[in-house]
């Protein structure tokens, strides 16, 4: 069954205020008649089976979850790459479970994006987290400097600077090690060329560790997708025990 | 320093002949004059210092090799999707280590490659094994059907065939409780909608063992990347062991 993204702004009662857009897509694109049922995530968790009614929608029954979102937030620092590759970025990693994205303006960071770009990150989260079958969408940061990133973040997390080159424990080990599920993770990610020495020792002062992801020599848009997968996976050993 | 690929058979003593596509491209685009030093790589992990010299080049140093090749070969299988999105999965999957990657004709595949399309990821892999500095360009093979590739493949390795939604053990969790690093490991990936349960029971024929990725909803061009992800973390693991 189609499935939108609704604000949970909004449901009134057991009514759905559709925007102009959603109506459109619902009965020009999808081709509902009246009484057509669709479903609706609001985003925060919520899974909604509804019916065209008229210009809105009438909500007939909240879902249980299908697919659960990982226990612990992940939260995903990035350093903006050249070009559009951030679009990638933002969809493999909704994917991937990531409940934040925090698009970091680092010392390399060759070009502050656009605000439609920004944009444009929102919408294709939202499409990712539709697609994947999530009930929560990630929430996309506006582009901000990585010092006021770093300065905002909350102490109590496991958090994990990714540096290429280095010989620094590699991310699984130092995540198999950890409790990993009582707390939030945090990942980040540096931009072509990496981190410059100024920035990995303020996230050694907000105390980070210093990962590998390995010996190879990944893109900038690969690394997160690699970091993100290795995060993902060491949850997922913790949540189901070796047989 | 500029890298380009040169396959083994234009090495000649201490000369390569360059292909005149090569030659335009150091001379031209990249303005090197006579004399002027760059690498070449033959794609069998060596890497070479040359020089130009008229219209060759001139060998001057075997060089060691500055990253390593992961030690078991990783194979992937893959079945086409849908679109151009296979580009993408060679060239991550190169930028990871893999050695071989197959790409299947599978019962869900609905259209099979123009052979300008194979060309192109050869193509694919040979940029990416220059760009992660790799000096092994992974093997493309042509698109075949699953049960022929399945038929030629050694029968001493560690194969894992990934299913969406289903519920075995994590690849991450049976990685761990192999040896790993003393076989050739093979991984199979699905197109979009999954493997058919014929195509389950013929991999188990050939003694695969069928894994999962975890509880998200991966799109065809994401779970290669997440699973080779995967593998080369079990891999460096067991080579740097935990401090």
């Amino acid at each position: 069954m189609q499935r939108i993204t609704i604000a949970p702004s909004q449901i009134n009662d057991n009514y759905i205020s559709l925007t102009p857009e959603q109506h459109h897509y619902l009965t020009r694109v999808l081709r509902l008649q009246t009484d057509g049922q669709f479903q609706a995530i609001d985003g925060t968790g919520q899974l909604y089976l509804c019916e065209i009614a008229a210009a809105n929608a009438q909500i007939i029954q909240l879902i249980t979850p299908l697919v659960g979102e990982l226990p612990p937030p992940i939260t995903l620092i990035c350093a903006l790459p050249k070009g559009n590759n951030f679009d990638d970025i933002v969809r493999a990693c909704t994917e991937l479970g990531v409940m934040t994205i925090l698009p970091a303006i680092s010392d390399r960071t060759l070009l502050v994006p656009s605000p439609q770009k920004y944009q444009r990150w929102c919408k294709i989260a939202q499409e990712a987290t539709e697609q994947s079958e999530r009930l929560t969408s990630p929430t996309v940061a506006e582009p901000r400097a990585l010092q006021r990133i770093l300065s905002e973040l909350p102490d109590r997390s496991y958090k994990y600077l990714c540096e290429a080159r280095g010989e620094h424990p590699h991310l699984l080990t130092c995540l198999q090690s950890s409790q990993l599920i009582d707390l939030p993770i945090i990942i980040a990610i540096g931009p072509e060329g990496g981190w410059t020495p100024a920035e990995i020792q303020l996230a050694l002062t907000h105390n980070f560790q210093l990962v590998s992801l390995g010996r190879q020599i990944l893109r900038t848009i690969t690394a997160p997708i690699v970091a993100l997968s290795i995060v993902t996976a060491a949850i997922e050993q913790i949540l189901v025990p070796k047989s």
